[in-house]
């Protein structure tokens, strides 16, 4: 089994070259790859699939010729991942598959239209940020922080603090019982801002991409705001989000470091 | 560049083939190889060279034809990896550099004795165990233990305790101002230990080679033996460990998980 090692801001991929929709792509496979220790080691895997040979989204076939089949470490399905996508389209770039220049791309959520300029960043049009209007009250480093829910694709509270320090150690969600992503974002300067996360189920991360954006948004509604351009540093790196007032643009770098096959016999034992 | 990665009880390292003796690891690239975020990821870099090819250890060649330069993942030099040498043991056997049976390896603790047997296990001859016969106060786990020294290549201070759970967690040294390695080891049954190990400059592993001959040792001099046979289970895997009265042989399996090719233009950029 081919595979390719990749990382967005140091969010970081197992990517597996599937052309002919061949993969059984179990939950345990999935696990053993992500395995840091005993496994390849990766926060997810992106399956690199043709949109026509999966049922599930073969109705974009005609719009998008890859679907980005999508799983975090732990085996479960998620619909986007910002920092992946980048990742993906990287890989298909370097494998001659796709050329400098606009993409489409399938997705669980739908198309992502993805802009490769040569070897430099990618830019990922992320959609348009749902704001309920509601805030939450989050607690972390010993205070309580008002939250602005942010809605992209997935789900995000953003604390606005003097520094992302003040969270303190973000080992545990810092609101147990509220099932979302939370970034303590702080503006560094009229176009900069400095953010940390705790992704959930994975805990305090090196970069969040739809986090990254979802700051962004919720640093600018705060401002009164509704459209604007930022540099957005993780402790991975730095991202730059752009608010046009209807969509989200996400650009950031992405790198495969490795190509190469998994082991055989190591695939027959840890697979069984 | 190429590359594999292997494991041996979940002790993880990046093999670098380097037959020519043409590589040259700097402290910088072991690192960026090593980051699990960024790069490949793996406790330590095992670089294949021969013998004759290394100024250092070339009047070994005669004894071994393949030298063992192990690197921490922070960049640093070590003498020996008891799990390490077993990934390395793998990698010459399936590449047909080394065949079924005995093999001599140069390492930087000398020339070590290292038995293949076909998809099996690997054993190596550790050594003979020094025993300083001083005791160390150990804090860990909210409590006091006494700790008796072991050195094999390498230092180490054994703790016997009911369940290595007792320890606590192992996030700092239990002993701030004593550079060794920790080990906290439960009898299981008349020949099975069950340990956990706090590696120094690495924090608490899934697993650790030469910590399971120390642990056996202390325990085996403690009930007054001077020899005997073990399992010893660790966080990541099993190993036999048998003091034969003169020497520790080592015993466990070791994988290779991938085999691939490092990206040029990554490693352009990562050892800047």
């Amino acid at each position: 089994m081919q595979f390719a090692k990749g990382h967005g801001t140091q969010n970081d991929f197992v990517v597996l070259p599937d052309v002919d929709g061949a993969l059984e792509l179990t939950p345990a496979l999935v696990r053993v790859l992500c395995d840091r220790r005993a496994g390849i080691g990766a926060d997810g895997v992106l399956r690199v699939v043709p949109t026509a040979k999966v049922e599930q989204v073969a109705h974009l076939a005609g719009e998008a010729d890859w679907f980005m089949d999508y799983r975090n470490a732990d085996g479960s399905v998620a619909e986007m991942c910002g920092n992946g996508v980048r990742v993906y389209a990287r890989w298909l770039q370097e494998a001659g598959l796709a050329g400098d220049g606009p993409l489409s791309l399938a997705t669980r959520d739908g198309l992502k239209a993805v802009t490769l300029a040569g070897d430099g960043d990618i830019t990922v049009d992320m959609g348009a940020p749902h704001l309920p209007g509601t805030d939450r009250l989050v607690q972390a480093g010993g205070r309580s922080w008002p939250g602005m829910e942010v809605w992209l694709g997935n789900p995000h509270v953003v604390v606005q603090v003097g520094d992302p320090a003040e969270a303190g150690p973000l080992s545990v969600p810092p609101v147990v019982d509220l099932d979302t992503n939370f970034e303590f974002v702080a503006v560094r300067g009229p176009e900069r801002l400095a953010m940390r996360v705790h992704e959930r189920g994975a805990g305090e991360t090196r970069s969040c991409g739809t986090g990254a954006c979802a700051a962004a948004v919720a640093v600018a509604v705060r401002a009164g705001q509704q459209s604007g351009s930022w540099e957005v540093e993780v402790p991975g790196g730095c991202l730059q989000v752009t608010w046009t007032g209807a969509t989200v643009l996400l650009t950031g770098p992405a790198v495969i470091v490795a190509h190469g096959n998994i082991d055989a016999r190591w695939l027959a034992a840890a697979d069984e």
